[in-house]
């Protein structure tokens, strides 16, 4: 083993810099890499550490595979007036979502709400970037994508799941949006990968072992399967992921997906399914008693000492932006 | 106390028969009766007894409360080409259900996806009755509602959330729909009540008392604080039904809908989101192949002994059905 390398600190425009140009180097078009440095970029300022940076090895991992096409350009068609499909061209997602936004904004603006199917797309990142993104245009984000069939569901012994996040982003009108990003499995996919690289024995509500048994052993619950969160209701969560960002809209199910990556260990190809609505158009002249009404339920929270979702991710978030 | 009196066996024209007069005696116009009863004979048939007979209950006692008027006719607005609203003025809310329902699949078939906002209606029901009634149109439905602010938000030790249920449906070419329906508190609050009832104690994750500790008394229960299921993500779900069935549709969240009841012990009032999606909108002329993907995955789940959420429901409906 080498020396454990010195700590270097970079700024955010010199690490958006190095994964971009990493990115391009293993032969990813100037799109897709921007697209992609920028969310890992907010991943790493965020303190995601496995969102960060470390998913750069997952990407050039899955485009050394073949099976991503680097230089993908995505398509948008129109599927009914409340529903838009973006087809990915097996690229990475992130390009993808970016241009079907504007179609998809637009979409609830005038329809109060839609759906954006993005398909056949290689996936790796987190969905707190997507939602936020919708947020910041002041509509409600929801979304979803299954990934490979890791997860057993309740009572069951073998991976038929994702780890299939849901994530929601609620526009304030003043600082963060309301976020919530997690998966329906107890544990993100990439938590395990981490204690596992660092031999770091994980808790035995996490996974099962390959004979369907509770493991503390990280690779040996990579070799089993993970389980739910919250038992039957986050396997009952799971599963609508399946159908909603799955069967729904015409792409792989996390079964399907596993087979699609036949060992090669490529991000996971699937599809996502993103919602977006407009308060605006929901609550009229309202709107602002709307926000108002939101802010409540917020101060309800905190003045108790409870957190709101993603707070410990905006207070890295400022403690970066001021360092 | 009364002596126990001796079981009755009735069948469900007589359930039915039973709690619409026993609806129409206190004043509950014919419409609405029916409506009720629909639900309350379905809640005993699929043996939910916290949503069956017993829920009479507590609709006579919100109408002797007088803050429900049992006659009210719901009125429907078209909000945007996506979106409509009925407002159920201040009447109970499954007869509002019904009469929003058929403009709302209506939507969904034109627009992909489409929202029906419920206002100012009484709660006390389970939402799978509706989403399964959404399924048997061939259509995905997905349903949530806050109630009281009976539970706390993770990490604290007061009421903020209702216990904001969260149902969904999956439309199958054979046999029921894939439906979940579940409280996104640890469990419902007509369990506790059951419990309480009963005099039986409590798991000690349901719930804490006045005092923000976890009791295993369920009198203690109802008086304190309710726990969200699966930790700081339930309590996002919790926060994210305040957000859209709250906020978003211009209606009270649980803890101004506490706050309204006033201690007068009626059913809550407050609104109700119900999103209904067009599989065969989504997916065309690949409308089968997007079916037979949703039941491979179903097959995956039973073919290893785990059991479908609802299926425990449905067998009772079998039971009840071939009696």
């Amino acid at each position: 083993m080498a020396e454990p390398a010195e700590d270097v600190a970079l700024s955010l425009s010199e690490l958006f810099d190095l994964a971009r140009r990493a990115l391009v180097l293993h032969g990813v078009s100037a799109a897709h890499a921007e697209a992609i440095a920028r969310v890992i970029t907010q991943g790493q300022r965020d303190e995601c550490h496995s969102h960060g940076l470390y998913r750069l090895l997952g990407c050039v991992r899955s485009v050394r595979s073949g099976k991503v096409d680097p230089r993908a350009e995505p398509t948008v068609r129109d599927v009914s007036p409340g529903v838009l499909a973006v087809d990915a061209h097996y690229g990475f997602s992130l390009l993808a979502f970016e241009t079907g936004l504007p179609r998809l904004a637009e979409k609830a603006r005038t329809q109060g709400i839609a759906a954006m199917a993005i398909n056949r797309c290689f996936h790796f990142s987190a969905l707190w970037p997507e939602v936020e993104t919708i947020a910041a245009q002041g509509l409600v984000g929801l979304a979803m994508n299954p990934s490979h069939s890791w997860v057993a569901p309740a009572g069951g012994t073998r991976g038929v799941f994702g780890t299939n996040p849901i994530a929601f982003a609620w526009p304030r009108a003043q600082g963060h949006p309301f976020v919530f990003d997690f998966a329906t499995s107890a544990i993100a996919r990439g938590d395990i990968e981490l204690h596992a690289r660092e031999g770091k024995p994980i808790p035995p509500h996490w996974a099962i072992d390959r004979d369907g048994q509770p493991t503390t052993d990280a690779r040996a619950a990579l070799d089993g399967a993970m389980q739910t969160f919250g038992g039957h209701k986050g396997s009952a969560l799971a599963a609508m992921v399946e159908l909603l960002a799955g069967a729904l809209i015409g792409d792989l199910t996390s079964m399907e997906s596993q087979a699609f990556d036949d060992g090669a260990g490529a991000s996971p190809c699937h599809g996502e399914l993103v919602i977006a609505i407009d308060p605006q158009r929901f609550l009229g002249s309202d709107h602002a008693a709307g926000q108002a009404r939101a802010e409540s339920l917020f101060d309800a929270i905190v003045d108790q000492g409870a957190r709101l979702p993603s707070q410990r991710r905006f207070e890295a978030r400022e403690r970066c932006m001021t360092r």
